[in-house]
């Protein structure tokens, strides 16, 4: 027997309809490319977005189609967010910083018909073009200024574009299984693969981000994204700040700390989401200006995910900012929030210390996601903060096969999906990532985590950065080799930073080797890339 | 195309799974009807549910049948909401204090198949069973106690049944659009009307009410649920509190300040839900027994609904209890929250009486739902917070038919459904119910409020209750008669009142008459009943 109730389809243009509906006057604040600031309101959002759908269904874009971008975080990037999903096509975000060799792969794999491009990226898009064997038109996201006018290309202007079309449009109500949006992988090897997210997975971890225990966004928040539209959609806050007409501030390609700064204290942003590197160079700007943000900001929580928070990041922002750091963790395949570090109840108890030590962890699930570890057999390991394994996550937001392949290709028998992480979860379902599958230590069949040997090097006030990795060993099959990069005017010795994790780590994790190199390989997103490190060290030995 | 996401129903069974999974240490505190403290966890919670789900599917109880509670709030209760809902039968709260012939009425449109009800019911449904058809078996909540023994009924026990099941069950993953249980509003004219919801609807409801902008629940929340679990389901609070793992406070039977003043006290409650009456008697106890329960009490948060906040109540719970009053409204066919009072940014820079004044009204919508106001003729009328129509709401979680008809027979063409409230909305979509539609007072082709007229009243400090009704008249068509309560040991004449009103509406809404009288008539749910009263004056005419 049914329920007897109205039934919905949970799509992403609901999430506009109703801002524009519920929340008209809410602002959306933006830094344009130019530096100047541009403001308009959902329901001006709401109005553009129809005219994108408009233009694409005149385009002959059909549902299903996929439509790319390449841009900041800007208002005519989240227009795109709902005109692009709402009228059935599927919203393709581009990482821009990645390399021109992995965009074109991503851009051909994805068949993206449109391309829609920041004018910073013009010249990238001229190189790019000729291997781009999909893309029909590319639309820079501006009127038509001189600057991005391209010798070979003959580009289309979203503004004259959306100019050309009415805002008269019915959002179609599409079935919500219905494919929303596109994101790539940027994994540290292989090609990239593609997340293809539903409308109502979208909506499902849209509302999970609202709930109090997540990112408890309300119609009071100036809300700061410094996480870029095409990191997993922002992590979903652009959707998020949509459904409870929060201010969104969007601050274009000005990520460094005085622009960050700037823009919070101008606009009283209360809530702010980036990675840690994000902070870090906020927090620095703070310190060499000297400025006073717990006078000037109204700041209130910041949302840090994407990699482990260092501990002095957390304890500045909150003394210095007055703002909690909101520890989540997730990845593309999981929307991305699986996990938010919030307090449970008997944590209300802990001293400031023990509550940082927490806020550093990955989290808890929310409903909708449940999270298992299991040894390399599969057997399921207890949760006892001790167990290490593979993390598998399964939930309504969680991907189920990659773009190209059949649905459930990429889960287990059971329906859960293997993260490649190694993680531990405490009897109170903190989960911690102690390691990549990939990167892991095996010494003396035991594990040696390399994310724990490297956070306890960074703890050095010395350590810029470390990486630890495994070699061969005739004995133990693998030992640790610890990379490390001094801070600039810091200095530290092998044996001074061996004392110094001596007090941190098991005495057999100990590396049997200390390197000091001026820099270490990363990704175009910026992780480390172990494999580079291994193939760097590959001849090395240690000895038994 | 599809979106490549898992998919997995969403189930009122997932709630407690979660919870059993995520939270199996969080608190379920429960007043039993002894006036002992019972205290179990969601872990217990879950598996006792999974013996009720065992034991339903022994006694034949097939998926889509009905499974009647008459019960309080408590921890047995909370096992049936999931046990039976996720073996697939469906929940029928029903409202113990409705009159007898409305039970059984309301039994027997259910088909109930069982019926579940506390210990001190058992004389009532020994009057009742001889009128039920469809009840198989009774089944006490209790052990076996002397007391609640029948001389007329063969009773079955809740701690025999559940005991002779086992908790090894897997719950079955439903359709999602099946129903889960079954609400009768307790309208104040004709039958008793059904409202089926789904496990769907549920859990969108559900994850509304987690959400920042609305009941903000949190796993540091200890949650009293004062509103009983008849009335809507608890406005869907015992879900919401498995949602995120809140400890959650039933206090039975025992309603009274001084009960729920303990209960908040010994148990340090941060949120409470209920109507306005219990309240007001909880502010009463507070006020006669000089207590001061800003220093004793953790309270943050007061949810309340049902009824419109007198100025009074929101201010003592801001001054003396440090706790917020959240007003939200809904009704049995919104399941039931549709709208919360929440602040916008813009209201940050209120005064403190402002913001009271805003906290009074009925609120906004979140996202899910819709509102708008129609006159008589149909035609959608401005939210600009004068005009003033029929209410009509659309959403995820709002009814389309009732209980025994077609799906969708209760929407207009385009899907709205006549809440038979009449309302205004204002430029920012904060809501004010000014009157039923059958209640409002029809003077010279312009309605006045009856509502407000009695608001204006009740702020006299002498007058305790008062109702407002159109009365014929040869020349206005209907002119307000007003009927009042004064307080014990108060006084106030027709005059004193006059003339306080006419400070607080317009001079042509000024009640031709006002009558003091002892009492005035109510539903068994506490509802005035204006229809009695016109009933009563129906001989009365004003002249010309």
């Amino acid at each position: 027997m049914h329920g007897l109730m109205q039934n919905h389809p949970l799509l992403v243009s609901s999430l506009i309809e109703h801002a524009g509906n519920a929340h008209p006057h809410a602002e959306v604040v933006s830094r344009t490319l130019e530096g100047r600031m541009h403001r308009c309101t959902y329901a001006d959002i709401e109005r553009r977005s129809k005219r994108v759908a408009n233009a694409l269904t005149a385009l002959g874009v059909s549902p299903g189609a996929r439509v790319g971008t390449l841009a900041w975080n800007g208002y005519r990037h989240l227009e795109l967010f709902f005109g692009v999903s709402g009228m059935g096509a599927v919203l393709h975000t581009v990482n821009p910083r990645l390399f021109p060799e992995q965009l074109a792969y991503i851009i051909n794999h994805a068949e993206d018909r449109y391309l829609f491009l920041d004018a910073c990226f013009v010249p990238l898009v001229e190189k790019l073009a000729p291997q781009l064997t999909t893309v029909k038109a590319f639309v820079v996201m501006a009127g038509r200024p001189v600057e991005a006018a391209s010798t070979t290309l003959d580009l289309c202007y979203y503004e004259e574009l959306i100019a050309a079309h009415s805002d008269d449009y019915r959002w179609p109500q599409l079935d919500e299984n219905a494919a929303s949006s596109l994101c790539y992988t940027s994994g540290t090897t292989g090609n990239p693969k593609g997340v293809l997210y539903s409308h109502r997975s979208t909506v499902l971890h849209t509302m999970l981000l609202c709930m109090a225990d997540a990112f408890a966004l309300t119609a009071v928040d100036s809300v700061l994204l410094a996480s870029p539209m095409f990191h997993v959609n922002a992590w979903g806050i652009p959707y998020a700040a949509t459904m409870v007409g929060a201010r969104l501030l969007l601050p274009g390609a000005a990520l460094d700390g005085a622009s960050l700064y700037q823009l919070m204290r101008d606009e009283q942003a209360t809530a702010a989401a980036g990675v840690p590197t994000v902070w870090l160079m906020l927090q620095q700007y703070v310190h060499t200006q000297s400025l006073r943000p717990l006078e000037e900001l109204a700041l209130r929580r910041i949302i840090v995910g994407g990699a482990a928070v260092p501990r002095a990041v957390v304890e500045t922002f909150e003394r210095l900012f007055g703002a909690h750091v909101l520890h989540a963790w997730g990845m593309t395949e999981t929307s991305p929030v699986a996990t938010v570090c919030r307090p449970l109840r008997k944590h209300l108890e802990y001293s400031a210390a023990e509550r940082i030590d927490l806020q550093r962890k990955q989290g808890r699930v929310p409903y909708g996601v449940a999270l298992r570890i299991a040894d390399e057999s599969g057997a399921v390991l207890a949760h006892d903060g001790v167990a290490s394994g593979r993390l598998l996550v399964r939930g309504h937001w969680v991907a189920s096969a990659y773009y190209g392949d059949e649905a459930g290709a990429i889960l287990d028998a059971d329906g859960w999906f293997d993260t490649g992480d190694i993680a531990t979860i405490d009897p109170d379902g903190y989960m911690q990532i102690t390691d990549r599958a990939k990167d892991v230590i095996k010494s003396g069949g035991e594990w040696i985590s390399s994310i724990d040997l490297e956070n306890a090097a960074v703890d050095h006030p010395a350590v810029a950065e470390a990486a630890a990795i495994g070699l061969p060993h005739p004995v133990w099959q693998e030992r640790p080799l610890l990379v490390v990069v001094r801070k600039t005017g810091h200095d530290v010795t092998k044996d001074e930073l061996l004392a110094h994790l001596s007090e941190r780590v098991a005495k057999w994790w100990l590396p049997n080797e200390i390197v000091f190199v001026a820099e270490l390989p990363h990704t175009a997103t910026g992780k480390l890339q172990k494999m580079v490190l291994r193939e760097m060290f590959k001849q090395h030995r240690f000895d038994a």
